[in-house]
């Protein structure tokens, strides 16, 4: 929790006044938005916030954000969490379910940066599972043509309501495990071109910097 | 769960072969489902079910028993459990998130049975939260009017999706606590009448019967 | 043309400095958000507006008009078009398809302005159907329980796409005529109260003033 | 017309009994599952239908074509139309923003079948635009990265509502002009990985055969 907060505050330091800002989803962007919302009141900073979820909006709100919306802005700064990062700075996202959204707006950000604690840093992408957004009525078929290409996919199920997990954009998720994710470009592109995906947590090329928390401190890591 | 076992079980006996059947949500419809899958392969009756849910549809795949829509075919009979069950056979439902598509489907049954433990029979209607499905645009303007007539709604949160619940038509719920339901059958009304309310929880009127499991045996209650 | 014209302009003067606007949906409201982003640069007037409709969003933005959400603000004043309006101040709306969430807006405003050329001023509600938006899977039943109380209803398909229309909430619109509709507000309430009806064209005790555009002037009718 | 009806016509022979049949959307289709219903009723042949769109549902039931879904059932043979056929069996659909489910529906299929009037059959595709189906929140930026890559969006307009189309999955539909289509295959994948993009309308490898009416006649066109 306290290395959460630490990169959450040092990455509310980046946004400067006048920036339109990318509001990322989970547990670590949560002290990130909580912390650029003291700096709106005060320092006095005028920025516009961009969520990423329903999550993110309600969180905005309360902290004296003003939000606006994509087709009304571009955006200078994303700054958003992950599931694992690898050392080229791809990512794994989605646990929290809100991955489309976030890769349409960290993907056309200016600047997106990434907030972690050190153990989301991997070698390699794939301990944990793919999340893949998938119209319902295509569940079953791209169920099957994940299997074609290898991956092992779970059908996310909710907790405070019967059923499966239902996206914020009225999807489903499948957990995709592979035993090994040689190359996350390719996959990315593969999974995508599966019809009836939506958008999977794959993020590649995409993040620009990476702030890990890591003993009481903040580490970069930037693509070079 | 051996009482959900029960009623749910008796209530796969009252199907008759050739019928359209209801096929509720939630943790006693799972016993009801299951054991209308083996009477479909036992005793070989035809029927075809129609799903309130994602989780109904997919138990009925399971199950073994096919499955139509609604806008095919007339339902039968629907069986479906609830939440609270009064003396004049309102109901309070929602607990899964599924009442929209259960209300249409149990309320265009020709015969609608509830089937619960004995835990679920109050008094009247109201130890628990009505839920109301909301479309997310109109959330505070739906908690500000539902204030105004005597309710404390709460936003339902999701578990394993960051933010709230998305039911399976894309929208929020609001567990709606009131101090006391004095009159159930205007509050459904009212509460359908604040524009952004798809539907609540409030079913009256609508169940023809109710078998509760109670001390390892089924009582059955019916509408006069 | 010209008359819609003329009341969306004079509409557009009601506006105060720091209003939050409910952008109506339609082609008399279009005059009227025009009119409004002028007042933003010429005036200087400093406003936000929630829009109704992914039309009167964009039509906002092309305007210069900032956006804002019902989940973060009140409407001190809304602005909308309308079918037919009564001598009670009721309406018929939803020939746009946008009803639900103009009502949602509309209803919540501190004042609701209704802007029409005479054409649409009519003695009793009905010689058009009533626009009621249904959820997908429950529109047979809804059908059915439309005709028990006396409506006829017309599934609405779309031009530009096969298949029915569907509106920004994802749902299909029924049309339904109705021979005479004495008391808008039962029916009001009575359409709502089926399950899988989103909501419906009726706006009864909304309305609190109608500009109409009547042989070149603006005449104002205020519920009394 | 005459030739769509020939060659709908033509395809509902193709059909099996106890054929899974994936039913695909448009004008040329109608002729096809009108007929396939003939052959229900007449032939007594068994088979199930799977939509692919609301316009498809509506037409099989009509037809007394029993339905299933994608979820439950494998499909034998698809037949739909295209807007473009090149001479790889490359294709243009989407003029009817069905596009994202024809794909799911189409290239799920053990067999797919195309059914087009000459007119339908280019040396390259292109002359008509690209259908996209995007993510509302995602328009602006998905525009602008279309145009990045060579392509003119325009959003297709609504007639018998205010605003945009909606699509039946809740998006909005991108008409993209490109010069010249060089390569579909490339181009297919390219758009698919634009975030907030759903489907696009390119169909490439995807076409068994294409049964083209000309001059009264059908002809056969297969992939080698």
């Amino acid at each position: 929790m306290e290395l959460k907060r630490i990169v959450g505050y040092e990455a509310a330091k980046l946004v400067k006044d006048g920036d339109i800002v990318g509001l990322g989803t989970g547990s670590t962007t949560h002290y990130f938005i909580k912390k650029l919302g003291e700096r709106v009141k005060k320092d006095e900073i005028e920025v516009m916030g961009i969520p990423t979820s329903y999550q993110s909006f309600f969180l905005a709100k309360e902290s004296g954000i003003p939000v606006t919306t994509l087709n009304e802005h571009d955006i200078d700064i994303a700054v958003d969490g992950a599931d694992e990062v690898d050392p080229d700075l791809n990512l794994i996202k989605g646990g929290g379910a809100a991955h489309t959204m976030e890769k349409i707006v960290d993907g056309s950000a200016v600047r997106f940066v990434v907030i972690v604690d050190s153990s989301k840093i991997v070698d390699q992408l794939g301990s944990m599972p793919v999340p893949v957004e998938v119209i319902p009525d295509a569940m079953r078929v791209v169920q099957r043509n994940i299997e074609i290409i290898g991956g092992a996919p779970a059908l996310r199920m909710a907790e405070r309501k019967d059923g499966p997990v239902i996206t914020d954009n009225g999807n489903f998720v499948l957990d995709v495990a592979f035993e090994e994710i040689g190359n996350p470009w390719d996959l990315e592109v593969e999974l995508n071109s599966i019809p009836g995906v939506v958008e999977n947590g794959l993020f590649t090329g995409l993040a620009d910097e990476v702030l890990v928390g890591k003993d009481g401190k903040v580490e970069t890591l930037k693509r070079i």
